[in-house]
């Protein structure tokens, strides 16, 4: 009955359900608009969620989503040699895997409103704190990721983006716009506070807005309250919902 | 492919995806394993939900929801004579109509977990703040809703879900448990705060677990990351996932 909107990403996409996540926000702001469905897989990469693409978007579906945020790469960028080596996906690899998801996505609907987002930046002394509250002593000594490379990844992602004439939102670079970025939007170096939650929301809204999919302008799936006759409630709904 | 479960109610369901909100906490609780649709409708009383019921229930849709949250009663509890009468229903059309949305869902799936939850309790000097906040000296005088009338609905609310044989979260007396719940719980004398969120998802929980919808219990939707060998990351996804 509603449009839906997909959320499909790592854990960054799981966990926006939590304190002020952004996925939260979005399901408030199209409340009686659209569905939000969160499809987030911690500890995935582009490579691994191409198994999951024809699972989730499966080709000949009569009611695809009019929306997918695409939110991968904070796992791909992760360094070869490091304690998180097994989530690496080489740059051209993970290019080439998010042109797949786009091509994808487009052939299940050509008018699906497609937006990417970049890896958050990565706050290098945060994650070592972190690693360190985890397994002490064993903790890494080295960085699992670096912001620098997250920023390359950031960057080929826009450019995927530009190539496949879809959105994207740069989200390594928006939050390094605000000074003290590391602690204020990343709880542990990598995931987002309720502050960088709000980044990502706001981002997202406005490239929905920007598109045809803005919240205010779309119909609530019933009668507003204040429309209904008390004294003849039928009515409305008649109009309305047949 | 997930299972469903959906949150029908009023506002207080509408707003649950707000900071701290009860939906988007049972989002995450059943993150890769239910999805939760939110159906809320801010001011529904039960009489004017009745319109909505086959349209969001269709009967024999093949994937019905497994769950439904019932959460009606704060509207129709409106007094008669004062300015929310519009939304009041009689307590005895509002049981009979509680039946019939019960009888409704029985019908649409005679497994599905049905849970009533009452309306909360009314903090009327809490009321009495807001209305005079948003409305300065035109502010009722007299309480449109009272403490003692939104218990009468929860009790019956609570006959009706043992006559019927569904599970119930009796919300008006579990809040006044705590001391100074009013403003704890409730923000204007009837909206939940994010306190208020918390004893609704913590009660509602409560009763999935007691039944058989215990998240911990219910399988994730696809492996987890680090069953993923990364050197034939295929492999999972073949056993798990056809």
């Amino acid at each position: 009955m509603r449009p839906q909107i997909v959320l499909f990403g790592d854990s960054i996409t799981e966990q926006s359900f939590r304190y002020g996540g952004w996925g939260a926000s979005l399901t408030d702001t199209y409340s009686r608009k659209a569905d939000i469905v969160v499809r987030g897989y911690g500890g995935y990469t582009t490579r691994w969620a191409l198994f999951l693409l024809h699972h989730i978007f499966p080709l000949g579906s009569t009611t695809p989503p009019v929306a997918t945020t695409v939110f991968f790469g904070a796992n791909d960028a992760a360094l070869l040699g490091r304690t998180s080596e097994r989530q690496h996906v080489p740059l051209e690899e993970y290019k080439e895997n998010l042109r797949k998801i786009v091509r994808h996505l487009k052939e299940c609907s050509p008018t699906m409103l497609i937006v990417l987002i970049t890896p958050p930046p990565i706050d290098e002394e945060g994650r070592q704190i972190f690693a360190t509250s985890q397994y002490g002593e064993k903790a890494m000594k080295l960085p699992e990721r670096t912001n620098e490379v997250s920023g390359i990844y950031a960057k080929e992602c826009v450019e995927v983006a530009k190539e496949l004439g879809v959105s994207s939102v740069n989200l390594w670079s928006k939050m390094q716009e605000t000074e003290g970025w590391q602690k204020k939007f990343l709880s542990d170096g990598l995931h987002l506070t309720p502050d960088g939650n709000k980044v990502v929301y706001e981002e997202v809204v406005k490239v929905f807005n920007g598109a045809w999919l803005s919240a205010p302008d779309m119909p609530s799936d019933f009668p507003h309250h204040s429309e209904i006759d008390p004294q003849n409630p039928a009515k409305v709904f008649q109009e309305r919902c047949l």
